[in-house]
């Protein structure tokens, strides 16, 4: 028997992963939550049958979704992750000696449990002392926060259809914006230029969080696993410029080591090509 | 009836393409050319079932196996091509004005003529007077060739497997270097470093080039239709740094409009994930 996992990156383009066992399948009140194993990916995690994280890979988006604001910003200490159900984004985040508080609000607890059980690489540090879980729903939790109380927010959620769709609005984002601090970074995970749906999603992301922040930029990574392999991520905040302010030396003391960040590839990583440029300047809500 | 290309990124990886007609398939001397079209990517055209160019994304690799080099060295007026049978590479670089010769060097007469009939879009400039066709074995021709001759030397092969195989030899690169000018520059397409495979042949042309020339650079680009979508470029060359010596004042007064590439993002291909940087470092032959 061959056992084959097909994504549908559009109506006409598949990617495939031939997987040798199928760990786990659960519907929660919110998804369909799966992991399986594969020769070329490790263990992979799946909501609604699209690729979340997966063992050969995660490194890159984890790396990506951290470390640009950390090197930004070497002085943050308070952090809240929404999403980011498999503790990839945590772990990272827990490397940082300087972090005190770290609330992670994820709305699936089935989610992080069957990542804690079957995807340890990624949920290891959900167990860190400095690490408040909450599962709740994220736009609440933003909603009920403290003005100006998180030095950094990270959101890191499906996509824009299901229940990562609240976090793709205006009021969220009006949100984020209140519950940071004056020298406060919002990071999220901002879809992909590549394909039509995807880039539409990017575009009107893009647009509503450059309206609110004074300082609003993306930067992107290979991520193979993820539709057409580009992806993007948003970093707005209302004082620190990514490029300008950020604090390589204070990076480099730390001493972190870090499979896909380095500081080179962090100012290159804003350098995209002109036809993403276009569409982030054109982009309208 | 659904009509499906699938391509084997690895054994355990595929991407399927919806196809909308099959408009040619011809076997020559040396491969399988077919053409194809489909609504999510135009017309593509592949070479024993690999994807090699289509109509919505061959932008970036011409622009990327390009203007790097172009930029590095505006004044380039003698080029040698070898390999890019789809002609793209040439429509590229017959937008400079300066350079007044253009030798290509194609392996495979089917394939030009395949493009030139049904890939317009690529093959639009293979009657560039500047142009001259070869329809002969890139590894004689770099041979027979004089000492110091050309300016840029671009390798547009397929992988190191079937015709293109003497394309990554010691030899070769040996020829394109003394058929090179004291500030002649190489640049080939290099592979990926994400699957196993791919990663391999990376490694080993990395390492012969490196041998042979006092620089040596690896630059990334996105292309979602190559395996991974991680693809590489490398430049190799005498004297010219593609960072240090870029002129980039000199390649804006030019005035081309480029979809993918653009000054910035040139600096920014050059910063490569860590992963990438130390199997490059540690490559060996």
């Amino acid at each position: 028997m061959e056992l084959w996992y097909t994504e549908e990156w559009t109506q006409n383009v598949r990617l495939s992963i031939k997987a040798t066992r199928h760990l786990y399948s659960e519907k929660s009140e919110f998804q369909q939550v799966d992991i399986l194993e594969s020769k070329e990916f490790g263990r992979f995690l799946t909501l609604d049958g699209l690729m979340m994280a997966n063992e050969k890979d995660e490194f890159i988006y984890h790396d990506c979704i951290v470390h640009p604001a950390m090197a930004t910003n070497p002085n943050i200490k308070k952090v809240l992750v929404i999403g980011a159900g498999d503790g990839g984004t945590v772990r990272e985040l827990t490397r940082y000696p300087g972090i005190e508080k770290i609330d992670m609000v994820e709305i699936d607890e089935l989610v992080v449990r069957s990542c804690q059980q079957f995807l340890p690489i990624t949920a290891e540090k959900l167990d860190d002392p400095r690490v408040s879980l909450y599962f709740e729903d994220g736009v609440a939790f933003a909603k009920n926060s403290k003005d100006g109380y998180y030095d950094l927010v990270i959101v890191d959620s499906t996509d824009p259809i299901g229940p990562g769709e609240g976090l793709f609005s205006v009021d969220f984002y009006k949100d984020c914006y209140r519950i940071l601090a004056a020298d406060g970074i919002l990071v999220n995970q901002h879809e992909s230029p590549y394909f039509e749906r995807d880039a539409r999603e990017m575009k009107r992301s893009h647009s509503k969080i450059k309206a609110l922040f004074p300082i609003s930029r993306v930067y992107q990574a290979h991520i193979p696993t993820y539709p057409s392999g580009h992806w993007l991520f948003g970093f707005a905040s209302k004082k620190l410029d990514p490029l300008k302010d950020a604090d390589f030396a204070a990076w480099k003391e730390l001493g972190l080591k870090t499979k896909y960040y380095n500081t080179d590839l962090h100012t290159g990583a804003f350098a995209l090509p002109t036809y993403v440029r276009e569409m982030l300047d054109n982009a309208t809500a």
